[in-house]
């Protein structure tokens, strides 16, 4: 077999289907934020980033970037070593603290990415523990649907945030099997947003396991960036959350938080956890850093909730269509996949604006929107700019304006 | 199902086996490795590392370290999102190109860990190449295992550095199938090290690709530090060469290496590369600088293999068991897990020595050790201290020594 023709031929397979993905070579600046220098043209140039996950600005906030400095100054670069083989860190464990206290669990176990957080967990509670059968939302993301994959464990879709469906599927097995159930509280392309507390009411019915992905949420929702599940009065109602420290708080890492039980099972069990090399000091002293900042200050949250609201206003007032959901998402709607890549492409070449166009896989074909996440730090002038530019290319590549 | 007495039934049977494990809190600190703070005991106290994957101590190199610091100013903390959606920094570039100049390809991806490279790498390849048949060596690391295991695709393991047993298994199969030989370079527990050109002759014979892992050799062997395959002048028979930023570059972070199109595909189709915010600005520049010293500066593996060979001749002078290999691991030979795990607590307890146990399953029962690690940092005197510590302890818990 001719392995480089077989690559070669997959690749434009991809291009004529108009998804193959150019990246955008960004350099973001410390301070400046939504800025950033684009580095894809011949000159580099400054843009406005208008799709970030570090949904807060988090990224570059003092305290977090004086947390990185002083840990590298003091424990250097990186571990040197898995958490069992010399690579557990003072940061390590203080971070996995904060994060339980974030979700009001007995323990909270660190991985290197919220995907290495969902595979691992999933892959290692379905396959060993025995008969256990996964109840998996329709919507879920791919490291949870790698994840159950993974484990080979009996599994059931439940339609996209439909309590009665899942009802009707766990109604439908054998009582005595252990069953998880698996979904996410804001799910990220539509926004839309989890009917948590029916699930809990359904997982205490039926005596399942209750697995919530809420990498969208924290830092975002609840008093304390505790997430939905927090501003909901339902953390405990939750056998197991998992997080990201990418997004809202700005750094990399991934977390599970639940019984002490529960974490040091995964701790113990899982390849994904046992066999790869820990954190860097530097990334837990950040996110530490970041998540203490966002447990008492409440002034990035509302300030994001303002600039969302005023965001959808002025789409509203000229007739751009967007998704409507209760979560800081605001996804554009364009339906086509050449064009959703054309707007971002005019975007960035003449307005100097950077939404990365949303296309298959990502999303289903027929759906392929730009997904725009205003910050506490677009300003005024920031969304005056990015409606007028989407105006001027609504009108240019004929798409329709809502009534 | 009671979940939690599920885990903690679990768990109790780690401890009845003498498995469980238990993190060593350490504190690293920057310019003072092989030093460390252990904050086990009541008092945080220092202690000497003996057990790193840190191999060279790049991670507290001054290079290394401020080119960390200039990144974090620079760029902020995480890059807010995937490489496709906004979190593709002018970093990973560089360090892409780097990479794939370090091992002569023509392309490099970078991932969020070896475990992830692997994973994520041998999972795309072996199940989207049609009717692919995976050949894995019998010692492969659990991301390997893992990552072909997700694929589904058929596998056959072939004895442990053997090419007689891999040309058998291959020429038991349809010539027209594609097929894929998976090995390691350095076996990380033996330290014994793979016959390369051997493999590679077999897999022009039979028409399959090679992948190697070169976690435990990059930065180590080569005149630049571009691994074994380096060394030996192979690179370019290699299909696909994988590796870590974690252990000798000093940082974290995965990658792999190879053509163009190789590399572009698993980029374009790998769900673990595709759906996880990208490696932070800082990490990324603090691997590139380390990757550029190494490949500048050949003293730290000399120093290394002096530490390596000076060890292992004070070992065979008081008569204590190691496995001879031609790299830089010295396994400690101990064959037992509750000894292996007192004598590293002695160690620490009484030495200030820390060495962690090595027990099943990371390596078969009966086979239990400590891997000691020798570093460019090592000096004579911790040597020494080394030595008569283990010399001590040896007469004490009875264990033989050799002739
Ligand atoms: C719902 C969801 N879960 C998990 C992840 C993975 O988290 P991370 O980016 O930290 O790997 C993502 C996206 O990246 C996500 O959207
Ligand atoms: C042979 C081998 N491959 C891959 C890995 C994973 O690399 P990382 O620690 O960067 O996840 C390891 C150890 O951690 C390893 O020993």
């Amino acid at each position: 077999m001719d392995f480089e023709t077989f690559f070669s031929t997959e690749l434009d397979a991809l291009r004529s289907e108009g998804r193959y993905r150019v990246f955008a070579d960004l350099e973001r600046q410390a301070g400046r934020f939504p800025r950033a220098t684009y580095h894809g043209a011949d000159t580099p140039r400054e843009v406005t980033v208008w799709c970030s996950n570090d949904y807060l600005g988090m990224g570059q906030h003092p305290d977090v970037l004086a947390a990185m400095h002083a840990a590298i100054d003091e424990c250097g670069a990186g571990t040197g070593g898995t958490r069992n083989i010399g690579g557990t860190n003072h940061y390590h464990i203080l971070l996995e603290q904060e994060l339980a206290d974030l979700h009001g669990k007995e323990s909270a176990l660190l991985f290197n990415s919220g995907y290495m957080s969902n595979w691992t967990s999933l892959s290692t509670l379905a396959s060993r523990i025995p008969g256990c059968v996964v109840l998996t939302d329709a919507l879920n993301h791919a490291s949870m649907i790698e994840g159950i994959r993974h484990s080979r464990a009996e599994k059931l879709i439940f339609a996209h945030n439909d309590p009665d469906d899942l009802r009707r599927k766990l109604a439908g097995l054998d009582p005595a099997r252990p069953k998880l159930i698996a979904f996410e509280s804001v799910y990220s392309m539509d926004g839309d947003i989890a009917p948590i507390a029916a699930f809990c009411d359904i997982a205490d019915e039926f005596g399942a396991m209750t697995y919530i992905d809420e990498v969208h949420a924290v830092g975002l929702y609840g008093p304390r960036g505790g997430g939905v599940s927090e501003r909901e009065g339902l953390s405990h109602r939750l056998t197991l959350i998992e997080g990201t420290l990418a997004k809202s708080f700005g750094v990399m890492g991934g977390y599970i938080a639940g019984s002490a039980a529960l974490c040091d099972y995964i701790r113990s069990f899982a390849s994904g956890f046992i066999f790869s090399s820990s954190l860097p000091p530097t990334l837990a002293a950040g996110a530490l850093a970041s998540i203490r900042h966002l447990k008492a200050s409440s002034s990035e949250r509302e300030r994001q909730q303002d600039r969302v609201a005023a965001l959808r206003r002025r789409l509203d007032a000229i007739g751009i269509p967007h998704l409507d959901n209760p979560s800081h998402i605001v996804p554009v709607m364009v339906g086509d996949p050449v064009l959703c890549k054309k707007i971002s492409d005019d975007l960035l070449a003449r307005f100097d604006i950077y939404v990365q166009p949303i296309n298959y896989p990502t999303v289903p074909r027929g759906t392929e929107r730009l997904r725009i996440t205003p910050s506490p730090l677009h300003s005024d002038a920031d969304i005056d700019h990015l409606v007028s530019a989407l105006t001027a290319i609504w009108g240019q590549v004929g798409l329709k304006r809502a009534a």
